[in-house]
């Protein structure tokens, strides 16, 4: 006897993964499904026990995407530990593990790109060009993969939770998307995979910066001017300790363009990114 | 007591098409599939048998596809005539219509596009730089609509089923592509919905593309320099009396890509456009 969970069964390529998942359809269950780039935390957790309330089964995917990547980001040296992911996932009720290899994903001849206006132009944009295109493609292989009834994604990328939306809408991706707010340590840091890079200074520093964004969240809320809500709290990020700020803006919820009168007349939220030496943080919050 | 056929159902939106498609899966039938733009022939009837072998159910779907008309090309005027194709269908043994509105499948706030490499760059994509774009983006959507088991698609317009198939292949949309053969009149005219617009005179003209075609075809498999047997295919297009002659060219089989020594070396396929008139008609053959 022993309250380990059972060893997770893992799927290396697509008609593995479409056996089970068939297998369960053939028995009425319901499916859901977590995409992630492994790392995993308490945030990716809380991801997999939602799915697992809307579903009877949940698939989790690691997949760190290489599409999104530029040539000079992270990922050669992103975090992979699959074997402590699958104890994590399995503990938090996953059934499934999909974890693919890159041929498998991206066969010799593969050319096909997809690419989402609207909610992908600016923020993330502005500076990872590449970000959505890859994220697109991925995401719209995931899903047509699982087949899921429900997928779930964490509000902590935001933009891309709305990006994944719209795309799933448009290209009438019959799984539907959910997201899921976003999960913070006691002192309100965002988690993520990449806090991981920080030293105990930088981590310090990172804590205030959802400070900052409360902050400015109750005054654009409070109808005072965008320009002077963002341009205060781009210098108060950099004040926390900030060595740069990519954007911190107030944008509408659904589709994240600019609120046209430069107040927020109807749902938003800001959004920012900023630089602690080479580790790259993002986080929102609803305004 | 009658001989016709019952009247077809016609599903007018993704709801009601799932609910029917949703209902033959709960009973374990198969679903094929046959994308259309209506005005249909014998050709397009073929595809639908042809769906109705390989699957216990065939749903047909109707829609002039606006993305993928230029502003000067025959959107306005392509032929309309629902009543009549759908008793067509019902005779082929279709099961299911679907006939979806331009603001069921264009909803406002549409922003996502698709793009094949590969096999789309070329051909028609030097003539009609919009129209691969606007095809990918429906088949993706008619296909996730659909979620059809087997997709049928007509030879007749190869470069596209190329570009889907690969577009299927590279998004792991769980439908299978399957070509169908080219129908032909009794002088080996490629049947069309444009052969609607030709005059007696120019349907003489039409009727010796085929002719050019195979002689190329021969040529070409004969292992002979592919410029010389475009070139004069080309000349031999014009002296049948086409107006114009947009390509002529014989490409390899899966990929569309050109033969890098000039000389057929595997599977090949020879493609033409051409004009009569304010027509313009495409055909293939294998070489």
């Amino acid at each position: 006897m022993s309250d380990n969970p059972p060893p997770l069964p893992i799927a290396r390529t697509v008609e593995a993964l479409r056996a089970t998942v068939r297998d369960w359809k053939r028995h009425g269950f319901t499916v859901g499904f977590v995409p992630t780039m492994g790392a995993l935390h308490e945030g990716h957790l809380t991801l997999v026990r939602e799915a697992g309330r809307r579903a009877d089964k949940v698939v989790a995917s690691v997949f760190v995407n290489p599409t999104q990547f530029a040539a000079h980001e992270d990922l050669g040296t992103y975090p992979r530990r699959e074997a402590q992911d699958a104890t994590l996932l399995a503990g938090a009720g996953c059934d499934l593990l999909f974890a693919p290899t890159v041929d498998q994903m991206y066969p010799e001849g593969f050319v096909t790109a997809v690419s989402v206006g609207g909610p992908s132009q600016g923020l993330e944009t502005d500076f990872r060009p590449h970000f959505f295109g890859g994220v697109a493609v991925v995401v719209a292989k995931l899903l047509n993969q699982v087949q899921a009834d429900v997928a779930v994604f964490g509000e902590k990328d935001y933009q891309q939770l709305m990006v994944v939306t719209r795309m799933a809408r448009d290209l009438d991706i019959p799984t539907r998307i959910v997201g899921s707010p976003t999960e913070r340590d006691g002192h309100g840091l965002a988690l993520s995979s990449r806090n991981a890079y920080l030293s105990e200074d930088e981590l310090a520093i990172a804590r205030r910066l959802n400070g900052v964004l409360a902050e400015a969240a109750i005054k654009a809320a409070d109808k005072r001017p965008l320009a002077a809500v963002e341009r205060d709290a781009y210098a108060e990020i950099l004040k926390a300790g900030f060595q740069r700020v990519d954007y911190v803006a107030v944008r509408r919820a659904d589709d994240l363009a600019t609120f046209p009168n430069g107040v927020v007349d109807g749902p938003a939220r800001i959004l920012v990114a900023a630089w602690l030496g080479k580790t790259r943080l993002i986080d929102n919050m609803p305004v």
